[in-house]
């Protein structure tokens, strides 16, 4: 890690004005045990009465503080967060769940509760033990600084927990639960090792809607589905994944909420879609080495778990996203991957769309193909790729970027 | 393809001095559709009576001769094979059907056999009409200069069918049948788009043992398996794989050979998986941009689809591949790639190996580990990970290689 990334091209201009969200104090802290001169530490003071829903990667070799979180998750109830960027507190044995039991009893020593209501997430490189007592020492100073949450702490916030990410995401919105106005502020981290089951991805979201923990996580599942299990950047699988939505219910005067069906959600729902799918393209926005922001929309499969694989078959094919990277419209490697998904297709019927433009159709090449348009399309930062795989009426979108030199250069040199 | 591929560091010094085949007569030629100043077209003429056993891509795209292929596999019986490079006749609709039977049947004009008798592959690029003409007006020239199986007639053949391969395969041997001695001779091509499921890779093995067709299918799959099936080089499958195997049967005086159990067979087979395995090796060492050639090889899963299944997830993930470019002994990236396939693997008794030099040990890195001997190991150009995932005691054993610039560099700039 001793370079310094040069931001990427598809980076947003600048880091969004990010909405306060009552109940939720930031702090950020400096351990020193990775980085020099920056803040890799984040803790999160949550009001009492907070709810909290997450997903958690599927990796079998998951980390200690993933394995914490799982335990813990099912309460739904939280009065803390600790995050650590820089060591991933990943396959280090016993020792590794000793470290994250010291560090949440530090947290909650702090804020009065028990330990079971911190949750933990770690980030960085695997294997190594977590030097813990770094973490510990810089709390006592961090929870001094303890401030509410107002646009600079989401910034400071967003950029304690990068790791080989370019830039800070976060994404905010407000929503109206029954005549009153609630809050949405997201951060996420993550560039590599994305992949659908959720990749080196921490995200956390917070709003003081009131929503009871079984309903947020419904809520959860059902927006991590269509945003962060729907983009890949080189297909790995992260053995720290984790989303969190905590609700802190700090909003005056909110109507209660009882089921997702509540009609006073609607709203809600449709803004925490929304900060999520944001969060997870500037997480593809900062794919290691990207040049170019992919989406592939898969129709006319079986049904839409089967388009979802055909969507993931190409945005994942290193044949497809290099193509692209070369400006290469090569359609004939989209053909490859429908064909490697293992999911039903015609091929007699499929028909492949670039940038909208008509490229195959009936399982060959449009009559008098004219390469110059979809070209240029390929040549900008965005694009898209539709496929119609004619045999049912299964749809998904998966997006992705490209494969460079600049994936290879990072990750050839990571940790050396 | 305008540029000129530098010679993969790890090819083998040389090509082979393969062992003619009885029965077996090699013919090449020039149709200039895609490549200038080298032969693009493979004839075989093969003695009546030869059988023919193969094995043929996944993908559900396949290409025309792969459909040709399969539809007359069944019969086992074999005149003749046609090979051209730079142009796969695949996703070319009704077009690609056409073309192979036409090219198919110029062939069997000439041998005077049925066209059924002749078989077809294949490579090169996607969704572009064949040109068959061009093939079929090189071919009286091509079987003019027909002339049995010498050495440079070989060498001639396993150049003719080259992409982007950056050298000629071919693996030769000698086997007892019963006290006659029969010669193996095979040819690959295959550098990119190289997965479990056989990529783009076309091989041809010829055997002048007389070998029942049923007999010979059940000895290229258990071969196929082991072999081409064990090796990958960027996860994608082609449109167009294709193994075949021939047995000419004019060998004299040979047993007879009635199942794949005949005590005879023993050397036989031996001999035909080490041609196989050789072949599969080199594709891997031509793998595009390789600088290395790495085995991983898993134990302990819970069993050998199982285990491979891990390996593959190893040898295909980006970030390991990415790594080993790199001379990173970053087995961190090896314990994410074992959680993200989905087998079971216990994650407190994970045990892995670089270079035969313990790393980690009951899921926790070992202790007082020193990396120098693991690093070193590393730098060498054959790469060797062994891991043990403790809960059973199947095993698998998969072949690729890094991931490099030259990958990239490669595949952004193919077709422009």
């Amino acid at each position: 890690m001793g370079q310094e990334l040069e931001k990427s091209p598809l980076a947003p201009a600048e880091f969004p004005d990010m909405r306060s969200v009552r109940g939720v104090s930031l702090t950020t802290g400096a351990t020193g045990m990775k980085y020099k001169g920056r803040d890799d530490v984040l803790v999160v003071e949550l009001a009492e009465g907070t709810t909290v829903a997450g997903m958690l990667t599927q990796s079998k070799t998951s980390s200690a503080p993933v394995d914490w979180c799982r335990k813990h998750l099912s309460a739904g109830e939280a009065r803390g967060l600790i995050v650590n960027a820089g060591n991933a507190n990943a396959f280090t044995g016993a020792a590794g769940n000793e470290a994250v039991e010291k560090c949440v009893q530090a947290v909650a020593d702090q804020l009065a509760c028990r330990p079971s209501r911190i949750f933990a997430a770690s980030t960085g490189v695997i294997g190594e033990p977590l030097p813990y007592d770094m973490i510990i020492d810089v709390l006592p100073d961090a929870f001094a600084g303890v401030q509410g949450s107002d646009a600079a702490s989401w910034q400071r916030a967003a950029e304690a927990i990068r790791t080989t990410d370019t830039f800070a995401k976060g994404a905010t919105a407000t929503a109206q639960i029954g005549g009153t106005e609630v809050a949405i502020s997201g951060i996420v981290k993550g560039s590599g090792m994305i992949a659908p089951d959720m990749a080196t991805m921490l995200s956390f979201i917070f709003t003081d809607a009131k929503i009871p923990a079984d309903v947020l996580s419904e809520l959860t599942r059902a927006g991590v589905e269509k945003s962060y299990n729907a983009i890949t950047v080189d297909s790995d699988t992260s053995t720290s994944d984790t989303v969190l939505v905590f609700a802190t219910g700090s909003a005056d005067g909110q109507i209660e909420i009882t089921g997702t069906d509540d009609p006073g959600l609607e709203d809600f729902i449709n803004k925490l879609n929304t900060v999520m799918l944001d969060l997870a393209h500037q997480v593809v926005r900062d794919g290691e080495g990207a040049s170019k922001f992919i989406s592939v929309c898969v129709m006319g499969a079986e049904d839409d778990v089967a388009a979802r694989t055909i969507a993931r078959a190409i945005a994942n094919s290193p044949l497809v996203k290099t193509a692209i990277a070369g400006n290469d419209a090569n359609w004939g490697r989209i053909v490859m991957a429908i064909g490697k998904s293992g999911e039903a297709a015609d091929r007699d019927r499929l028909a492949i769309q670039i940038g909208g433009i008509d490229v195959a159709r009936n399982g060959a090449v449009v009559p008098e193909y004219d390469e110059t348009p979809v070209a240029e399309h390929v040549r900008g930062q965005d694009v898209d790729i539709a496929v119609h795989v004619g045999v049912g009426s299964g749809e998904a979108t998966v997006w992705t970027c490209d494969l460079t030199h600049g994936y290879i250069s990072i990750n050839a040199e990571y940790r050396s």
